[in-house]
């Protein structure tokens, strides 16, 4: 606690390195990390793509011999299991004789929790925990959910009007919202690991669900289609139910991008985290809702389950980001 | 322009006091005025219930003879014909001899137009002319759009969940947004000359169409029914289309609040002028959607009609207010 705002500011910036690993890390977290000596940063790390090196790894690097009496802001903590795949985080740390360790959360695994931490303080590193825990919570938590509740973090996203149609009667669909928001939506498909249709859009749309955005094309996610549909490309993966997306290995952020009949199936088995809205600024009148019957019999049922946590105009459409209340 | 700055800060005060009378001004604008002398604010008015007295009338009163010397501040130009029901405006400011007359917007009645300004400036009294003026098309948007298309001012008004569902499936709509929206609901109400339902949602719902906030109810605004509703209460009015919104004498501004085909009658007919959409952080699903049917061929027609003017958090619900954008 010597200087809680420089902690604060160095964790927001190894959160937004974190970000850059999202949809890439196979099983690991997606962690960032920043060394920091006298005001300088002097190595900055992301969970490299499939998960190796890890960020401390990367950022110990950069620093080389300056880390020793630097701070070093990782979004979790190091990890302290021996690895065939490369150096344990908090051998390497020590190594280095850092200062001081900050980490914004603790492993979410059991088997290693506590462990990362507890080496560095046997090492006689001082270390600090919880600086911005909840938005570290945030950012990895496509692998915390893997971990604590044995499936992906789901995100719904939704192109709407107005009036809440994602399509005219017709299914005509093309465009509701702007460039910009569409662009936008291509980022979260290149943040996500796996992206998941209903075999009906799948059928009908035949949709590429790659990442069309210059210079990210290879990031495009793994495709899974929710039913039937035997036509579908070879790479794509297929699930019966919402809820054996638990057996989809290394998946940790899946993006249900539609249409109406499998965004219901899986808000009615709880199973979408937060809900990715744009919304466009017309009004269609009859046209296809986004959401089919979730089961709801009382509208008092359906308050306190969602609370907004960003909202941003894209072009002359909104975003707006709802994560589980709970 | 002796101060520009100055100006338009008086005359955004003259604006919010002209927003005292939106709903209760009869034929008459909703017009505010404030006079100024020396950075004190001598006198504040603002058109009365029924219109009358005018808003320069109220302010020159509380001015008294402090409004020799002057700045006169009005959101619409001042008026020059004769009436049994009061003074003509722009003889009274004439007599109280102020140093300069500011006005936003010039009379949209092309009988009088120019006619107050030219009475002043004959009179030997400067006046600027378009301070703040779109501010105030949109204050006295009621008034004017009577006046330019010889039908109230239309705002449709709609209580929505994420996927812009306005009930249940079974119709059960209480509620769907929380108390502060509901609330401003009602202030939207009491701004308003009459309130329009369709039939089916008269028979069905029974609404009270009434300003139920404390201090308002002398407020509420004359009900009228589309379409064919015998048991209607015998002081709301009839109307079978909704072009015959242009019979409705001396209103203003009209609330429709719905159901979903007497929202896509107005859209569909080009008229509605603004968008009152209350939304709720609630997800439905396979519910009613709030807009029938409007008769949308192509997505691309839906286009740049509506563009977002407002936009505020009301609780836990948002707020957002589209205007047309022609």
């Amino acid at each position: 606690m010597l200087n809680r705002f420089a902690d604060a500011h160095y964790m927001a910036a190894a959160l937004a390195l974190s970000e850059r690993g999202r949809g890439q890390t196979g099983a690991n977290p997606n962690v960032g990390c920043v060394i920091v000596k006298n005001g300088i940063i002097l190595g900055r790390g992301w969970t490299q793509p499939g998960g190796r090196p890890h960020a401390e790894e990367m950022a110990l690097a950069q620093a080389g011999a300056s880390a020793k009496g630097a701070d070093i802001y990782v979004t979790m903590e190091p990890c302290a299991h021996d690895s065939t795949r490369g150096p344990t985080c908090s051998v390497s740390i020590i190594a280095a004789r850092p200062r001081r360790v900050i980490v914004a959360t603790l492993d979410a695994d059991e088997r290693t929790r506590r462990r990362g931490i507890d080496r560095l303080g046997d090492a006689g590193i001082p270390v600090s925990v919880g600086i911005r825990e909840w938005e570290a919570r945030r950012a990895m938590a496509g692998f915390l959910c893997r971990l604590e509740n044995s499936r992906p973090f789901v995100t719904l996203k939704l192109a709407m009007s107005l009036d809440g149609c994602i399509a005219l009667a017709d299914g005509s669909s093309q465009w509701i919202t702007g460039e910009r928001a569409r662009a936008h939506a291509h980022l979260e498909r290149a943040r996500s690991d796996a992206i998941l249709v209903g075999a009906g859009t799948a059928r009908t749309d035949r949709p590429g669900l790659d990442v069309r955005l210059d210079g990210l094309a290879d990031r495009s996610p793994q495709p899974v289609v929710l039913g039937n549909d035997k036509d579908r490309p070879e790479h794509w993966l297929q699930i019966d139910e919402p809820e054996a997306i638990a057996g989809l290995a290394d998946i940790n952020w899946l993006l249900v991008e539609g249409g109406a009949k499998t965004a219901a199936s899986f808000l009615q088995a709880g199973l979408v985290d937060r809900l990715l809205l744009y919304r466009a600024p017309i009004i269609i009148g009859g046209g296809l809702p986004g959401i089919a019957d979730i089961g709801l019999d009382k509208l008092s049922e359906a308050h306190g389950q969602w609370r907004r946590r960003e909202r941003r105009d894209l072009g002359q459409d909104m975003l707006e980001i709802y994560d589980r209340a709970a």
